[in-house]
């Protein structure tokens, strides 16, 4: 089995998910590469020598261009806040590395546009952490399209609700709240919530021609967390979207952090001429389908419990009916970029993939200031 | 169309329930037989007077004798406390009316047996108002079973959870609270709620060879309503009991009025070797349903809302999507009755098929005092 | 109890449940008026006869200006096709009679318009029948907001799927289907279904400053169910807007009757700083409330079983647990509508009050054409 | 931090779910000792070698003796068919080693008092997986109990429903199936699935007097796995049992494996004077809530999404919204233990605390021939 050196750049809430991912995915997948913990980094050294005790890393430094330039490195992993993706994911595909990038790829679709053109012309293996695509009702809600279980489709509709941003207490900028800072973030609900919606629907339902977009920022002023001076709120606290897709169906998308009683509630729903399906992330084991083809007085929305060994993904886990979380999904994930190693096919999404999510946030951005229907890249 | 006087004897919960039916029936039933509110009989004279105001009633009156002799009665509906069931049902099969009593048929199986004969020897039609097996899905629940679309049945559960008498300030005796009265009520949740998932039991999955059971009391002394002496309280408070279906099935009932958050919890699951079916009163136009003949990827508990016009009674009503409440298991009764006068195929359950709910009754009663499994009648 | 002669124009499916109302409205609350089904108006005369006899309303025409012109009727009733409300509705006000008119009010807010004008310049009581509001769980709901329990709002959102006209073989115009017709209906999804949500959005929520919406016919041509010749389909199939109310809170709105699985979905969520609560027309006895002042371990929606006697309309009805249905939102507009005439508070929504919800469509479908914001009339 | 040395005995099911545990217990919780994967012992070599390879054993061996007598092992894990337990766990704690066991305990009460009286006479740590205690919603409960939210218990019920022995064509004996062997397994579902709710049971709701049992056995005949005849099944296929509690509540248990639809659905619901709360296996992050106290029109289940980071074991894991799985309740026992290793305050339950569950199967089972109520041990 041949060994994958991982550097993994950023120790935050991600570097754990993404950590957590390498150790357990050789315990689960029979893979032809056996990814090695090499060395984390971070900005402060004593937060980063914990990050690595705890998790198994050979060692850990403070200056990201040491991943990247260390010989021994197979994959450098971008898992910092999004204005830093592009500079250290180009120098990782300039220095002939793998380069995993946390989601959205980049501050805007320019940018993005950078990042395609440095690992397409290095020739490295890319990636970008979408996970959700591999929870497995998420994987099974695209296979049934694709094998045409719904027909032709009428309406996609997509929402991300939290609740996290209420309190006008919560600051801006710092560690846990760059996502409230335009500059770090790139924008607000759009970027952080809603690529996630736009890459599952760009995968399931094939591209967007054009969006019409609202955004609102309710809390106008927050306190920087670090200059502890009140400055105004750079980011789109709301946005709501509705658009074409190329398929001729209409699509709903909307996020917020304003939402009382969701944490992460990201929702989709897919009607066809057929067939209906519908899932949420707070009980991501169960995709709902509605088959019009049923007998008609036993039609009805079937609650799908996805854990059998037939399922996407499941047979690598435990026995039906009994689920797995939120964490499983990067551990697919990293299981399809590794095999994708090995067979050459790919595993998606790719930068390339990701750039399309970014056009899109970038014209619901541009509709939101416009007032109008923008086209999309 | 040919009319048929109602003699409505009792002017509670229940007189409500079947008066709302007679004067709905016609609006939504293409029927033969046209009932009439004649006469409404109750203990107090000016209640029976108002009673019979609301409600459109000729006439009323305060001995119920009167109404079982006056020959222009046609059909005597008998909703008053269990322990006046049987005399008053005697005297109107004796004096030729056709007889609807309330449930359960009576205070033990030996006096049902009485009340059997007696219509059965003056040749009357006769129907026992256990109205859940005319909620459209429970009747769909009964037609799935007899397609055989469960094949062989394992597990037949029931339950019938309420809380109203968890406070020890509930009285016993009295207008509204005769139910916690054995005199009156002959038992407690034995009679009043389990003898509903009986009968329906019975109905869907056969005929019941023995029964455990277990009951308890848990407030044992209750403030008499009408003396206002504290007096123990001689009902069951909850019972249990398991058994065994003469199909082989094994079956497991509950009844409490102790389960707080359950108003009219009136549960049923079974599990059949095809499929299974569930369905609960509190979401009554549902019934779940499970089919192991799905697709395997696609199975799931199908949540069918009971609304189409192709669904038992439905087309009576209003159009799908839009459902009809607790009040219409009523009407579909009195609709099915009128039309099994027309047809000579009487609807049913007859008080004959009552007394087998009693005998089952009176079984888990006695297994419970003796602790041990008692054969049913 | 003074009575008050009705006169029913229409005999479609309208017209059954505002005469179900009208026969039940007594039976179940205390009214100072007593509603008498006098006559009912139709195109065809033996149809006009078979509902009059079906209904008991005491006679039957098929001239609408009869009625109006009749002495001894008090209220007409205008339950027919959208564009002939007004002619209907104004000359029922020039001849000084109540009027209750089925929603939408108008083809369009000018007209609207003019129907307001002429009630209120003849004095005349009237309304609308926007019966959503009268679901005792969206009563409910209305109140908790009112008592201030949701905060200051953030996002309403708000639903109406239906699936009816997928097939292309559903014919255009004809009794069953001008709703298909916008020389009939005014418009599609937007006045049939949006309507409703929208009434029901400005009553909870407050007025609606400015949308911006987006529409689609998915089907272009169908059979006209008169001429049987093809012809282009003149309505919208579905209507997406979202929008700014002015209390600052943003809005979500879908409609649309191409989504299989729903039959009749309204549903609304609304999230507020301290609360957020749902409903849907599926489940219609039950609200859905989160209540972040809840300790923060036992935070989760809570699933009200509106039907304890405490709850809007319930005393009227049943026990706890035992659920009412569709048609019961008609029977307490009736009473609502009665307790108005009898208090000289009138029940709402008036005349006036549905000339907003005109509004807030006409801009909706302004904004379909112009791919723009649009302000509110 | 001090190391431990695991000595896994069995390389199934169970020493998959075991051996994440340690894996990852580091990772995510802070620890005074790190557990060290250090052999792996089975019966067949091969499959020992792999299982060690896979999971970072150190080493592997087919001689469970071996293990137990290895002076560097400190913790020996019992992961075997039930019938070994007793040998095993004995001569470990002969040999002073700590002893984790596979639940159920032991094959029968007797043999699982020999288990007790020798860790204890070796005063080794000792603990049994019943690892659903500390699924989060399910500790949740606990702690809600404990607190004395729910206020007196009426009731306790639980079900723990499977279907994978319907089809006549599972075999019985061999590896994957010993389960329906009496001579490996002890029992049926009373062992296998009875204990688990049993377990949570006592824990929740205290010790239990006296039940009253039926067993079942639908499939009498099955093939040997091993030797390829038909042959009696000797196991109980299903069994229902109430009893009554010694806090005087009454408790209602059953547990099939013929309950189409249902894979792993482990139940409880407990309804106290105050409260109620409901869990079940298949949506095992959610607890269901009823609280009484609450305002009365805003009384409700409430739908507790068991994810923040002050609900039990959370803080350790992700963010609120992201849930976890089935594999994480052993993270949380194996944690538990250690910690009780740290603190001298032993995790629960221990063998003596198995050893209860252990008595009340037996009652069960010698109720279910006997037919009437028998104590419990």
């Amino acid at each position: 089995m041949k060994k994958l050196n991982v550097g993994m750049i950023g120790y935050g809430f991600m570097a754990r998910t993404h950590s957590n991912a390498y150790r357990k995915v050789g315990n689960f997948f029979d893979l032809q590469y056996e990814p090695v913990l090499k060395t984390v980094c971070g900005l402060v050294d004593a937060e980063a020598a914990a990050f690595a005790r705890r998790w198994g890393y050979e060692s850990h430094c403070t200056d990201w261009r040491k991943v990247v330039e260390d010989k021994n490195i197979d994959i450098v992993e971008v898992v910092v806040p999004n204005n830093y993706h592009a500079e250290i994911a180009i120098a990782a595909a300039q220095a002939g590395k793998m380069v995993i990038c946390e989601k959205p790829l980049a501050l805007n679709a320019p940018q993005a546009l950078q990042m395609v053109e440095a690992v397409e012309k290095a020739g490295v293996a890319n990636f970008v952490s979408f996970n959700y695509r591999r929870i497995p009702a998420v994987t099974l809600a695209k296979n049934l399209i694709d094998e045409g279980r719904l027909g032709k489709i009428f309406h996609y509709r997509a929402n991300f609700l939290q609740d996290w941003t209420i309190s006008t207490a919560v600051p801006t900028g710092g560690m846990g709240t760059w996502r409230l800072d335009a500059k770090s973030a790139g924008s607000g609900v759009t970027g952080d919530l809603l690529a996630h919606c736009i890459d599952t629907a760009l995968w399931q339902n094939g591209s967007i021609k054009n969006v019409n977009a609202m955004t609102e920022t309710f809390v106008k002023e927050r306190k920087n967390a670090e200059t502890g001076k009140m400055e105004p709120v750079t980011i789109d606290d709301a946005c709501t979207f509705f658009c074409r897709f190329n398929n001729g169906s209409m699509g709903n998308f909307e996020s917020t952090r304003y939402a009382r009683g969701h944490k992460a509630l990201y929702t989709f729903e897919i009607n066809g001429e057929k067939a209906s399906i519908r899932w949420d992330l707070h009980d991501l084991h169960r995709l709902q389908y509605f088959d019009h083809g049923d007998a008609s007085i036993l039609r009805g929305w079937r609650s799908i419990h996805v854990s059998d060994a037939d399922q996407p993904y499941m047979k690598h886990w435990w026995v039906p009916g009994l689920q797995i979380g939120y964490e499983h999904s990067f551990v697919h994930q990293i299981a399809d970029f590794l095999e994708g190693l090995a067979t050459g096919n790919p595993a998606r999404p790719t930068f390339r993939d990701a750039l399309e999510t970014q056009k899109v946030c970038d014209a619901v951005l541009k509709s939101a200031k416009s007032g109008q229907w923008e086209n999309v890249g």
